[in-house]
């Protein structure tokens, strides 16, 4: 195969080989008209600078963009603030974008890549669909969902559901209910409910499995109360979210349940409201400030072209509080 | 007084005019440290381009700023997910500035409407000596602050304190507590404290006042802890956020107190987690969605030159649920 050179992309795009240079090297006036025609053909002919003349073309921005559903849900506002805090400690400030599982939204984020405004993005992006506007080599780094093969940080969510399952049975539970998001979508936040299905399955511990599609409190109120009055003898509950913790806690006191004599709850992240509640929360932890410093670290080297670990797995842990 | 010319800016900044035509129009290749140069010398001789050059110079990011003193403070989060949203609709970007009241952190952030990375600001700047990097003419919107004159969007916070003190009067409470922030700084969302103080005063009720300069759950529970102790028979609270409210919960719990039956409690903000707690909280409601609408509305009404209202004060109301 014959290398592709600057004078093939002058061609495909229409323009003179000096223009094509000029894009390279970020050097004089050029329109956005042009720049875009000329990025375009070296995309079709899948032409690749060379490594200097890429960092030359490649205007810095300094600024990081951050992919979440909603930065109003605590665990996304807690992450964001982390990853602001260590990003602005490497001198990059943070762009913020709520997609609301918006494929459109996320794509129109992830150019701003190409247009460099952005020098990279930190994405939760859990939609599908997604496979033709990211990229391999996009200075992109997941979160929790494998996708394309992209850097990601997750945190050992299988053991979570371990650890929170056995909790409960070594509690004494003996029905078992656990409450969590879509389990449609390939998200690997989801391990801890195939761990759930895997221990009550293994230990005989009979277990009810209720997915909320919608995240928001007072559907998950909804689900909780259907769930008990189908199964009123439910003991213990995994919850998949501190927050769908605080409507079973809810629900409890409404059908007069006390906790934890009645009904264990176990929830999940340890966001700040997990202690504040009343009773407070016994929860797996995730350590989001670790997410936040992890992603920033390996966006960044990812963007620096230094090898990155793409499989980042940082551990959880069982905080006791008062719902067990 | 002579009228100050492209010429003159040249000679101060020591460049050709053609350079600072250049400047002016955002036209051809140069360096940041001519742009920096240009600025600096418009600056110093106060050069004002007309409306036309202005509008030219300033070279559009398409970006807003929006800067909080933590983005992970759940009043905080709600606002930003709301002008991420306003903003989006209008065609425009969110960077984000956790401040945690730090000046030179914000002064950091505000420099970048001058290297055009950013269009405008919005910004919950709680902090004093912040005089000298806020000017007038600045895209900024601030919020419950007045600061040099610059238009800033709040809620009717004395009203919101009247409304939450005559409740518990009316609820037949005796003894009122009221638990606040730093009540030094002249933030206008001081003002439900001065209403406190006025309404007390007024109907002649006994009343505590309590100042937590940490805003973190823990160190209002100690407040709150500390406060029953000297004072065990307050049998309300104003608490002037949900937070701090459930911070009092909690130790009502503690000390054996049934709400709203020993100790009745009015929250402020009503932030998602008011509803949450149990029992649910009642508060006096922010809109934040309005006032993140209102802010990005008047911030690019400001970037755009149009006029603006300066002080932008909007309505509060009680939201009755448990704690009354």
């Amino acid at each position: 195969m014959l290398l592709t050179t600057i004078k093939d992309v002058a061609k495909e795009a229409g323009v003179a080989v000096a223009t094509v240079s000029r894009v390279l090297n970020n050097r004089g006036y050029l329109s956005d008209s042009t720049r875009k025609k000329v990025y375009e053909a070296m995309e079709r002919l899948n032409y690749k600078p060379n490594e200097i003349s890429r960092s030359l073309f490649r205007k810095k921005s300094n600024i990081l963009g951050v992919i979440v559903p909603s930065v109003s849900h605590p665990f996304f506002s807690e992450l964001v603030g982390h990853i602001e805090y260590f990003a602005y400690q490497a001198g990059y400030k943070v762009l913020i974008c709520n997609s609301y599982a918006d494929n459109g939204k996320e794509r129109e984020y992830l150019e701003m890549i190409s247009s460099n405004q952005v020098d990279g993005f930190i994405g939760a992006i859990y939609t599908s669909n997604s496979d033709d506007y990211i990229k391999p080599d996009m200075p992109l780094v997941t979160l929790d969902m494998n996708i394309n093969g992209l850097p990601y940080i997750t945190s050992d969510h299988y053991n979570g559901g371990e650890i929170a399952t056995n909790f409960l049975i070594d509690r004494g539970c003996k029905k078992i209910a656990h409450i969590c998001g879509d389990l449609e979508i390939d998200i690997l936040a989801n391990n801890r409910s195939k761990a759930f299905i895997n221990v009550t399955k293994k230990q005989n511990i009979n277990s009810v499995l209720e997915e909320s599609k919608l995240s928001r409190f007072d559907e998950y109120k909804k689900t909780v109360i259907k769930m008990f009055e189908e199964h009123p003898e439910i003991d213990g509950v995994f919850a998949s979210s501190d927050i769908i913790a605080a409507s079973v806690i809810h629900v409890a006191g409404l059908n007069g349940k006390s906790i934890p004599e009645d009904i264990k709850i176990v929830g999940y992240d340890d966001i700040d409201m997990a202690a504040m509640t009343v009773p407070p929360i016994t929860t797996i932890k995730q350590d989001i400030e670790k997410i936040g410093e992890l992603a920033v670290k390996t966006l960044l080297n990812k963007i620096e072209g230094k090898e990155v670990t793409l499989e980042n797995i940082l551990p959880v842990e069982l905080v006791e509080r008062e719902t067990t």
